[in-house]
């Protein structure tokens, strides 16, 4: 069934903002997306940091992927640039289709480090996926539960 | 009312770990303090970045404090040393008493900005607060809807 499914980049259009609107996970990020295409500050259709499944014609599940500059990296050893991933999310009339895992799947194959800073309570999820949290470091993680995956060869940053 | 709400720093002791259990947001945060408590990293009754309020002899409200320093301010204009605020948490039999404002404005009491990343749907009691969405941007705030609050005479950077 996995083989069916196809993760792509998701476009900044009027539509693409519509569908949002049914994810949970409905915020800051997706308003100022909607102003900024409003006032054309940035144009229809350019490419989002979202990447997202459609089950027809209807966006069923997404997340928001960002590379992280190498020097602003105080998660991986060696330091490095990572993936940053948040707003994984499936709708829940299509959960338990293997859509989340395919969406993380994905992310991994670019071969950078990733970290996450999921919600509470999607623990079991993320270790199946093979992340595992990051020693927490209140200066840098304040209120976070990082989650982190590496691919071979790299290890996490050792915090004070 | 209010008058009879005191807010106190939290000490970190085996007491303060197990009433932390009954807060939903228990994450990496309290278990790292259990481990550094277990393993004598930080001595028994030291001082936490909570603060909460007590009933009786049962702790019913809380929130995390931390002085962010100027260096590293993203936020306000001029960059300055300023709170970042989170886990502000009432529980469910104790909402509804002023508990949360208690709190937020106890922090403001030490007249630095604040920035505060609250879950979504708590909109109106921020806004109450005196608190305003920060403009979103994207490298510096990635999944989070940042709010922010700033004493007279400071003004919310510009980002680009």
């Amino acid at each position: 069934m996995m083989n069916n499914i196809k993760v792509e980049r998701l476009l900044v259009n009027y539509k693409t903002l519509e569908m949002f609107k049914r994810f949970k996970e409905y915020g800051n990020q997706e308003l100022s997306m909607l102003e900024d295409l409003e006032s054309n500050i940035i144009e229809n259709d350019s490419e989002s940091p979202f990447f997202g499944i459609y089950y027809g014609n209807a966006l069923v599940a997404r997340m928001s992927l960002y590379k992280v500059s190498a020097k602003y990296d105080q998660y991986f050893n060696p330091p490095q640039d990572y993936l940053e991933l948040w707003k994984l999310e499936v709708l829940p009339d299509y959960q338990g289709r293997g859509y989340g895992s395919a969406l993380v799947k994905f992310a991994k194959e670019f071969q950078l480090p990733i970290k996450t800073n999921p919600r509470i309570n999607s623990q079991t999820f993320w270790e199946k996926m093979g992340f595992q949290k990051a020693k927490y470091n209140m200066e840098r993680d304040l209120g976070e539960n990082p989650l982190i995956w590496t691919p071979k060869g790299v290890a996490e940053q050792s915090v004070s």
